[in-house]
């Protein structure tokens, strides 16, 4: 897994929301997500009743009408009528989808996907040159649809709509921890919903081989512990995501990252083995032996097998994090590169990965790989991931190669969401490309790794945030008011949830483990305003390393990687220290202040119960402590009065200690904006708290 | 669908829960539901590691092994941890199982269901005579696990345990409206864990045909909208039923609630049709012909074909609920009454019936049926489920008729789990029954007619309260605590949803879906303080009469038929009341009344964007006006102050408005509880609040 070398630095600064979005006409409670290029609002409603019908005016392919009929059953449970799920023929229906063209059975990068939707009082209709830009047409319908006094309505509109970049990808990896079928078609009915369009699969790594083959089946026999996708779970979900309109990539990460090729199959090593599954995490020293003739030969044997399993045009082989050691320790393949005149491992990693290149063109495909497969003499199809940042994709771009950004876009470093939709594949480097060379950066991916991500909080990990980074990838780049966003963010969570997923409800099955038969409120009540610790801390912080054995029940792996409670307090706090505060909002700062300052000894006989909880007890002592400051601030504030200095002091030493994660990896989200009402309360310059303390990834050191 | 014709009496008593249990010595945090027989705690406990392991020391049938790893997966679900899913050989499991017999591959009526579970620090033992015993067994020890300083754990326990009664049911009417079989499976995942083991399936009633005959192809095709299950769905429940020790009984009712039969097939009818599915709720006229040899021949045939699908002894024929308006009408029916001395239509469906009994006798079956078939001339083999009531069911066990209860057990008349609670098969006439009498009173079946019922709120229909029924069913009737009840089921309430059900997740679902894209904070407060009103009364209080495709998106279709917040604010006031409460009652007291005092003004303005809450506007001014009485009545007796009669009386009259349900269907259960203060601060004789106004069934009139 590529890491990002992050350089973190506390901003303690007033974000900008003004940003002038002149060109975008929508009307403020359009629940969208990701906003269209273009909105017009219309007069009146198109009120959705019982005898709601969709019909095709143009084209009627299969692929359509099962997209019609889904629709159907989305907008059934929606509203919790019953509806008549067979299509209307002709134009007579409420809702008619005239789409010209069927478009590729199979999902193509660069198909056209644009669509227009006109909702009137009396009618829907939907024009797109082909099916696919139909269906997201339908998806958008959907998420208009809102009970209003009249009944179920969608607002009369007119849209015209079409994504800003053709790669718009999520990239889970099911290799490190497995997850189950289910979770990954729950994650394309998500994708579905905000227009993402490749679901790119990491299907092996040290720790797992994950989808069965037929040619080597020691690979998921010796190298999944029994947790592979077979071929005929691939087919089914190639299927199930082409029907969305979703391309699935798979990956296999190669020469590094495969330990779990060498349990079956050590003669590909580098070093003779044996070997079994890997449980620790980071980057370990095998790799494959880029200098045995043998090597490609299965190489292309496996590849063969793969190719016809997906049928993308696009082949990932990783090509990341190759630490060179068993390279190093093998006399042959040290001789080799002498004969060779390979200078070193990066050459050696150079020349195995166009070795593979031919033979991923030879089976017909496209290959993809991380931003250290590039290279100056590899051929200009290949296409670049790139984990380290614009400035490497940028550079990809002037060289030639097409890219993507996944850089600042990783979900697992439990950023929050504005975070990741301040990132754009065109900025930085990226901007000051020519339009030809910009061009070539084709869009990004959200990427999920797994070694914190069970199947029980897959879903919470995921979602809502990537949904932003879908926006980010679809909707115009002027697209950036966060408050718009956060209150869309929300609606498309609860959307997300109708879709299947599960990211609320097993937040709360996860808090009744810990809480055992106590009742649970004083947990959910300190859950609520933490939030897991960002970017690779967690490891560091660990009392004992994780594996990929580790059980994930704490409290760390339930609560949702951003806080909505915290983020809400913040902007209240953020209104008191402008002076812009009503007397509502001090009521209510009041309101829960007081409630998380007793909060701990409510929570305290349950943490001393539950072993699971044990370690979150400093962290419970830390939120009643914050919060009895607070109130002190608050009150200093409402009076008008200016703290002590020496009070103001011994708080801020406070909130130090209660900003520093500990054992139980998680920050409490309170600390920083109580810190910005004891500053404004003993008058000293306020940090801003509107988000609360704000990280920024800078990519590339 | 039969409706026990309720007697409602308003008991203003206080009820007592101090009945003595001294042969219980269930440690009092045990969240076993049903309770075992005989439970006697040991010495610590037994903590769950990932090492954890099953064996088998005696038989390992096939079955046994499923539940076994059905087990060890609920079990890492529980915990979270990844458990070794394979069974280890011999007794050095942590968990050993000692089954002497497979028991039959079926379940039949009677088969021996006890087990012991011992649990030490160092293992647990299971043993029982045969695989449903273990199965029990499984259950009751994950229902143990918990979390304690030491990690996961099972109390050092000695369980002997055995059911009251052997048919322990549940009964869905799939007919009225149709359930996916993925709802009727999540139904069976919760029978499996509260231990009931007779799932009833109400195939067939005039509003639809649910399973597919390949004989009579029409009654599925005509008389389902397509709503119906396959003969392979039905193959697939029977098994995944069976596995976890559940038996299929399948209900076709007839002569009456058959309209849905003669869409397809009118010749069966009393006249000559043509017919449609029937979609209103109530009896309807059309009945079978009794009097034509074809009647006869039809249901041998259809008898036969479903005899070989369900492999279950008993085969339900309804038989309840026949107006015979049909009958009257028709002049050939008449004359064949004269001819052959029926004197009435009782004596015509005595007639069917008792074809009808060699039919399903010739196919090997035990014909069950409502109280309507019971006749003196019937053979003793047939067995009757009772919607009258205990004194039906004496009568019948009197005269030597096996039977069951349901009356007391309907889930769909939104009674509170207690009502339930309190009905036990052998009390009322059965109580005076001889031993060899009382024999014959099998036991019961929680019902759960559909004409409220949609895929959505299925569970929450179901769930927790059917889990009431099974512990009535299965435990000592000496087990009586209300308090004890109460507090297991909210544990087994979770436990169900981990198992997959889904009562408490749609209910979010289902609160969001009515506001919108608005916050649903204020409307979930009001939510949960009201219940759906009980009995029939929702059909009596409907602006216009429901149907069968009427949508189920109200308010009154998303709370909970009994509202947990509403009960312990009453338990509150019950202290407060009998002058117990402590100044911690009073502070939280006064915190509720104060935030349900606020909630209308926060509340109306979503009131009055969405369609489906207009409705429920007066019972949101209702609660605040409940509220504000609430906290000046408080206000009186925590100065010790008694409150001017005037000012009672006027409180009283509008608490009696309140306590009225409208046109939404819902009841405000604040309204009795503040009633119950105001008393209280008046000096006026106060009813006791405790849990809320009782209602009490009283079965036949």
């Amino acid at each position: 897994m590529p890491k990002p070398i992050l350089v973190l630095i506390l901003l303690f600064t007033i974000i900008s929301f003004t940003d002038a979005q002149p060109e975008m006409q929508t009307p403020p409670q359009l629940n969208l997500m990701p906003l269209p290029q273009n909105v017009r609002a219309g007069s009146g409603q198109l009120v959705i009743t019982q005898s709601f019908s969709v019909g095709f005016a143009g084209n009627k392919d299969l692929r359509l009408q099962a997209a019609a009929g889904r629709f159907l059953q989305h907008l059934s449970r929606q509203t919790g009528m019953l509806l008549n799920m067979g299509p209307t023929d002709g134009t007579s229906a409420t809702l008619v989808i005239a789409a010209e063209h069927a478009g590729k059975d199979y999902p193509e990068l660069g198909e056209d996907e644009s669509y227009d939707l006109q909702v009137s009082p009396s009618g829907a209709r939907i024009t797109a040159p082909t099916t696919l830009g139909a269906m997201h047409a339908l998806q958008t319908f959907l998420q208009l649809v809102q009970p209003s006094p009249a009944g179920f309505a969608v607002p009369a509109v007119v849209i015209h709509d079409q994504p800003r970049f053709p790669w718009r990808g999520l990239m889970l990896d099911v290799a490190r921890r497995f997850e189950p079928m289910s979770a990954v078609k729950r994650a394309v009915d998500g994708m579905e919903a905000v227009k993402l369009n490749v679901l790119h699969l990491h299907l092996s790594d040290d720790q797992g081989f994950r989808v069965e083959s037929k040619a080597f089946p020691k690979l998921q026999e010796k190298g999944s512990d029994g947790l592979y996708y077979t071929q005929d779970d691939i087919h089914d979900l190639i299927t199930y995501a082409a029907d969305r309109g979703i391309r699935v990539v798979p990956e296999f990460d190669i020469p590094g990252h495969s330990i779990s090729w060498f349990v079956g199959y050590p003669e590909l090593a580098s070093a003779p083995g044996p070997y079994q599954i890997e449980r620790t995490w980071g980057v370990h020293n095998p790799a494959m032996d880029p200098t045995r003739e043998s090597t490609y030969k299965f190489l292309d044997k496996f590849v063969e097998e793969m190719a016809g399993l997906f049928p993308d045009r696009y082949f990932h082989i990783g090509g990341d994090e190759v630490n060179g050691k068993q390279w190093d320790a093998n006399p042959k393949i040290q001789e080799f590169m002498r004969e060779h005149s390979i200078k070193n491992n990066s050459d050696l990693q150079a020349y195995f990965n166009s070795h593979l290149e031919k033979i991923v063109g030879k089976h017909h495909k496209i290959m993809i790989g991380w931003d250290e497969i590039l290279r100056p003499d590899m051929p200009k199809t290949i296409m670049i991931q790139s984990w380290r940042g614009q400035a490497s994709l940028a550079q990809a771009a002037k060289q030639g190669y097409r890219g993507i950004l996944s850089s600042g876009y990783y979900l697992d470093l439990m950023q929050p969401a504005f975070m990741h939709y301040e990132v754009d594949p065109l900025s930085g480097d990226a901007a000051r490309l020519s339009p030809e060379e910009q061009q070539r950066i084709l869009g990004g991916e959200a990427c999920l790794w797994s070694e914190y991500v069970s199947p029980e909080n897959f879903d919470s990990r995921l979602w809502p945030r990537a949904a932003v980074v879908a926006e980010r990838l679809w909707s115009a780049p002027s697209v950036r008011d966060m408050d718009s966003m956060y209150r869309r963010l929300a609606f498309i969570n609860t959307w997300l949830e109708w879709l299947g997923n599960t990211q609320v409800s097993s937040y709360y099955l996860m808090l009744h483990r810990l809480a055992g038969q106590d009742n649970m409120a004083p947990l959910k009540v300190l859950a609520d305003v933490v939030e897991p610790v960002k970017d690779y801390t967690r490891e560091d912080l660990a009392a004992t390393p994780a594996t990929s054995l580790s059980p994930l029940n704490r409290l760390v792996d339930a609560v949702p990687p951003e806080s909505e409670q915290g983020r809400l307090f913040a902007e209240l706090v953020g209104q008191v220290v402008a002076g812009k505060a009503t007397p509502a909002t001090y009521a209510q700062l009041h309101a829960e202040l007081t409630q998380w300052r007793g909060n701990d000894a409510r929570l305290q006989p349950l943490l001393q119960r539950s072993f699971l909880l044990k370690e979150v007890a400093p962290l419970s002592h830390s939120l009643s402590l914050c919060a009895d400051t607070g109130l002190q601030a608050l009150d200093y504030l409402g009076r008008g009065q200016r703290a002590p200095s020496a009070w103001a002091a011994q708080q801020m030493t406070m909130l130090q200690q209660a900003l520093k994660p500990g054992h139980a990896q998680l920050l409490l989200m309170v600390a920083a904006p109580v810190e910005s009402l004891v500053r404004a309360s003993a008058g000293t310059p306020v940090a801003n708290a509107h988000r609360g303390k704000r990280f920024e990834a800078e990519g590339e050191k």
